[in-house]
């Protein structure tokens, strides 16, 4: 019996996952004797975005026969540019629409969700902690093209981390410190069985106030404590410019000025630019990223056996854009 | 090499796709020898929604040693009401929790949003069309959903359907129409080899406008023909009650009242209301399911080893729920 | 019998037009015996605008025995601008009053509505097509002015073009599309008995969509034709600047790059800006000429006798404005 | 040499008011044999409003050979209600359509402003005083419907209230306030020379503050004295509720409750209703009414020689409407 | 040398904060011999509100020979409403317009905002804490008012507790618990100095989290303690309803159902209703009340030697209220 | 028996206006033996502002032994700018912050609003005339502190102006015209008994229009009048720019260029910024100015016998200010 209803790779191979008008069209045309008339489909969405998805398209179109012309993993497009052309016989491709415009779209929302806030911190580390939010399928895809196309720093998913090249990033969660019982012992656990050369840093929003535990925590480990990370719930007024300033001051007036302020919790662009001013090193985003509304793609036919064509309200034929480049 | 970044069934289920903080935390609760302290979490959500999901989460417990309470897949929910109660080692399940969330955060989102369009189409047929707006991993996740907790009575993505106990229900693509050269000719051809039980619902906007085409087909077909689909472009004003009104009438004149009208094209709850008032017959969605924001999901301890407890900010110990059955 | 009740010229000549507060006035002055003291009259509106009206005022008050200063018509003015000065006995046109703020408010609010399209349209043609919105003694009036005072470059109303001093312009209606049962054989026709040197423009909204018809028609009359108009229904979106990107791009592909766009159809200056962008060539404007608001013009006496006075709320004696020059 | 700008009633008949396409459209008919085919014509509105302008559409269709069914003037409708059908050759009416929608548009826009102040005033008068924000032309045709089709009590302008069969009203106008330099001897002499049976409302706001003057005119006519007309110019803060209120109060306290309270100066539906809970008597109305936008009208053809059909937008075929009564 | 800036009673008696143009006046009558002309003079303010400032008044005018009629501390008033009628010589009272409207303005203002704080907490008390907002002098007229007429069950400001006859209220400021170092510490000394029958409410937002500093304080003082007070900071989120919730679950889970919780910081109406909602017991109200606006106050002399008169905008004459009662 | 309810100078000295828990502070710290421990406080305000009260602060504190540093009376501050800090021991000064709070939010709210004024006045005059919107006791605080702190030129309150250092200013009120009954007779009165050095200021809005007042009584005291205050009801539109234009322009024309406008009523920065634009010479402030929001304060320690320290949400020690200067 199958345990979970998301689709395998070779399922997604085999067409399983594509619209069944797409399998009629395929017999329909068979029978006109067109199924293989030589075609040139063009890719693009209205909104404006980053670029992400391609090396899954690539995948899947490899071995078909088919001519691949498109922007590189991680460019912006502007609103209707042409973003991927597919020059072949229609029956080499046209089955697998939905699947093609399925890998755009859901990626490039992801990178361009993503690259929206690594611009927002300037230069400081942008985290991806966005896999409890979506389908454990394709947590890894956002992960991934979050720090490959997006410009994240790095992941918590370990699938999607690996995939990028990268190691999972990540602290302890509430639970631990719920289970031990104490924020600090928690810390100097952490701290003991940690191997030497990763990052201590530590969550300080469990039981005590923020401020107070932070510096708990900074005299308990000192100079081996690299960061502390707030994650204030909305039922304490979220993680807010003064807590910030604040723990800042508090732990440099002890002497702490090495330990890193983590902040994360519903952070977005605008978030992340008032608590970069206020002090904050790095940021922690899930929903903002995880949350992206897709960028719709539209595939249009064009040429069809050397015809400009187009249905109506699309320009019929090729419309140029010089900064494709081919990959197929 | 690997084709797709999405994680196979196996990989969920081996822990790949959790965040890494989660096996941090195994290796810390077990040094500490807690491990497998008895736990008792629950999870909520901040809005209402309706629930989904669960079948993933029970196929990943199962045979883990522990019992779980839930809302039934397919119950609305309030905000911060409790939709799932765990019981049992934190060991057997606290490295799952951001699976867990991902799978039901993921399904109420689209269960949610198929709902306000089945329930705004007022006992018409609501189709799921939503596969092209997300990977394809996912695609059968959502478009299942949409049928089984949304109450949606048809989708196109050939392995949502399956997974759902359907047919999957589609016309043919406008991609079809412009390599036969013309949609009269397109629909005759669909008629013959189309078997014979299947439904006739032709797709009226790629060349014509759509009073005229409908028309063009309906003298072909005639009482063969059982819909045309409106799907026009935003770039002539999209599918309009107008419009539909005049496609109604026009068809109604030549004595084809039997033909019935599908619409599509970015259709949300209001513009189901609409359309359906000025006689659309058959409704389409994509984006207004597949986009809809994930319906974000927390698990808090509640319970530790027999003790009330909660972090900062949430009420400690179990939060009654009558409506809550157990699964497992 | 009277046929309409539209003023005729001789009835506005002998004051019938005018309010009947001004006939009791000329009674009680002439009682008083100051039917005649001289006076100094001056006219403002409290919103800027085009001045356009003139030439009727001046019609009125030739052989009175007045001097009248004024803006030129079609100069532009600021609020609470003196526009026209009048100087002479008051009985000579103080029963007028009415009569002139007429003339002045509603060519004023016309030409102002027509200046800001022909601004809008910088430098292609606007034609005024707004006859139908107004009865049709002012007809002419509104269309003659829209051409003198706010620059449009050509009126459908026959005698309001002819009052310009222009030929009346225009295509020919959806009536004789439909009573012909069809576009191209409708233009092939008109271009037969169209004389030769005026334009074929040929009405592509009646059956079809406006790209195929706008394609139909190029074929059929090739370098006869000068114009397709576009003038879709609101029903089937309007005219937008996608539909005219979409028909110049069709019409450029098969050669046709001589024929022009004509837009019309609830076009404003905003829709004239960007459906211009777009690449539309000349404008046809109704609605917006024909409902501007009057520029509601006041007439205030601001010497009687030599002496400054007013009521008040206003500024006794003459405000200088050097703008203004004598015509009477 | 023409006088003014207007067109006759000859010129109107002879159709030199109408959209020159209308008279190509004539000629083509002619070439190609259909001038007379037999049409129905259906004209609309798409919004809601009272309906005028009838009388004039009759005079114009008289004897032409056709049949007419409209709504009675004065009637209200619903958006895209049918308002009139016409019936006869294209030839016979064809050429009229600017005309014809140009009565009804205007007209109806008037009427239905009226309509608004006379249902606000809620039984007590109101007067229209518009003839100064229109073309004298058109400024009967708007003063007569205000009456006939609006429900409004009396007009000033002389011939727009005889079309109406009233006598115009009106009281004397500020310049004779100025010319004779007084209101009260203003007074006193329009009391002498007026005949007895006309009302005696005195203007109080050409010199003094309102209160004062109104109570000045009360001491000096008594019981001759009908009303007072607050006029107060925007310069003083308009005519307020509480402007009203006093005026009454300070009449009344001198014994003067037989003067009623003439309100006028920029009143509007919502300024009427709280004029009239503070004691206003009488409503004058210029701009509300004049400024009305034309209620937008549309013709279509809907059958030709029997057959339904109509222009890409509308329905084909006849729409019934119980309401309509033959008039032709 | 003065100490400070505001006016003592004798010098308030005296006249000295009157405005000088009633010195002025009084001059002016001697010399025009009408200095003790009897007048009647009417207050009203322009927006409704509660009534109150009278015994002030009162104690003013006593001994001045003038008969005194308003409404009784505590009555609202409707805007417009004559709220204080006084009769008499215009000398005996006049010079002090001023002081009267001043008295009444404040007092007014303030009890309207107490009253509705009153009304929002529903039956449970509301505690004046606005006596830091205002200058010294005026903080007992505030605090005192709030009581008597607004219906606030306590005052923390000594003398304005006195003044209406209650015990001042209160409990130990922030800067007792950071002096002596620690919350608990500071309740327990708190507890051992108190009279046994005044109210333990301690402050519990200054070192650590508010639900954390409640349990811990509950479980030092045990039955003996009466309240916690929430105070959070806008830095820490404010008192919200969520901590409000949390700090009474937590409690009632380890049986304090007893300890009441006060809520304080920025409160208004609709906070109030809100966190009532969510569990607080008692409220602390400063800004909202102290930063009330007056209710402005207008004199104007309505009658003058007998005669009926007012100034332009007013209605001459004694407006009736049956709700005013004769005070002097 | 006890006249007012403001509290005296000798009672705000007493501690009998601070809030009750202040008192039971220094029991509780007596008890503890940490009364006399020395700290230091900081004052700030979460809003910007201009500084004052500080005088009245130095009064209290004056031989208190603490130092206290501030900012200037009338210097502008920033939000959280530390505004004042006290050194000293906690028992010499803590039981005042109530009173010290008072003190400055008051006065600072004064200040900053009579700034604004001053501001948009630009160089013109700006008199303040709030004294009746406050109860009695602290008017002469407002008007001291909008002359020394605000930059206004003059007040009405005799105490508040003397206190300023300068001569109450103000003209007559509507009571003297009323009881008078003619606003020239009043004039000539006014002329006739005031200190030939003292301006002529007339109020023009009692019994009739403001422009034909303004000219009788300019004609009446031609050379002598210094002007004429405007001071138009609500009722009657109040002070507008276009009466300001009209009654310069009458003045003018009549050459009366000499007498200034005074207008009131009303007013805030920006209806003076556009009356000055219209001519106006004066402005008279009253709501504006006394209906300011008090600048809240906040004081905080910040050290605490040696060592820094600060509740939660504050950062604990001195924050240095070099604006800051010492005082006592
Ligand atoms: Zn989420
Ligand atoms: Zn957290
Ligand atoms: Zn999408
Ligand atoms: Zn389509
Ligand atoms: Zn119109
Ligand atoms: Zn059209
Ligand atoms: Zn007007
Ligand atoms: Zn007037
Ligand atoms: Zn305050
Ligand atoms: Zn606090
Ligand atoms: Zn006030
Ligand atoms: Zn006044």
């Amino acid at each position: 019996p199958r345990k979970f209803y998301s689709a395998n790779h070779d399922e997604i191979m085999a067409g399983y996952t594509t619209d069944i008008y797409f399998v009629k069209t395929r017999d329909l045309l068979k029978e006109n004797g067109s199924l293989d008339v030589p075609v040139v489909a063009e890719i693009f969405s209205k909104e404006a975005g980053v670029f992400a998805g391609l090396p899954e398209v690539l995948s899947l179109l490899k071995d078909k026969g088919v001519k691949v012309y498109a922007l590189e993993e991680g460019m912006s497009f502007s609103p209707k540019e042409v973003v991927c052309r597919i020059h072949g016989p229609y029956g080499a491709f046209g089955m697998y629409e939905t699947v093609i415009l399925g890998f755009l779209a859901s990626s490039s929302g992801w990178a361009t969700a993503a690259r929206e806030c690594v611009k927002a911190a300037n230069g400081k580390p942008v985290l991806c902690f966005g896999a409890r939010h979506v389908h454990p399928a394709v947590a890894p895809v956002m992960e991934r093209v979050a720090l490959v196309a997006g410009g994240c720093t790095g992941a918590s998913c370990i699938l999607g981390a690996k995939l990028a090249g990268a190691e999972p990033q990540g602290t302890i969660p509430h639970a631990a410190v719920l289970i031990i019982g104490d924020t600090v012992k928690t810390a100097i656990l952490y701290d003991s069985v940690l191997p030497e050369q990763e990052s201590r840093i530590i969550l300080v929003d469990t039981f005590k106030d923020e401020a107070e535990e932070s510096l708990l925590v900074a005299r308990a480990l000192r100079k081996k404590l690299d960061g502390v990370r707030l994650d204030t719930p909305g039922e304490r007024g979220g993680v807010s410019p003064s807590l910030v300033q604040e723990v800042r001051w508090r732990l440099d007036m002890e002497g702490f000025s090495h330990v890193r302020i983590v902040a994360s919790g519903g952070l977005n662009p605008e978030k992340i630019r008032l608590l970069s001013q206020a002090g904050a090193d790095i940021f922690g985003v899930g929903s903002y990223i995880a949350h992206a509304t897709p960028r719709d793609m539209t595939m249009d036919l064009k040429v069809i056996d050397g015809t400009p064509i187009a249905k109506r309200g699309r320009l019929p034929g090729i419309e140029e854009n010089p900064r494709l480049k081919r990959f197929l």
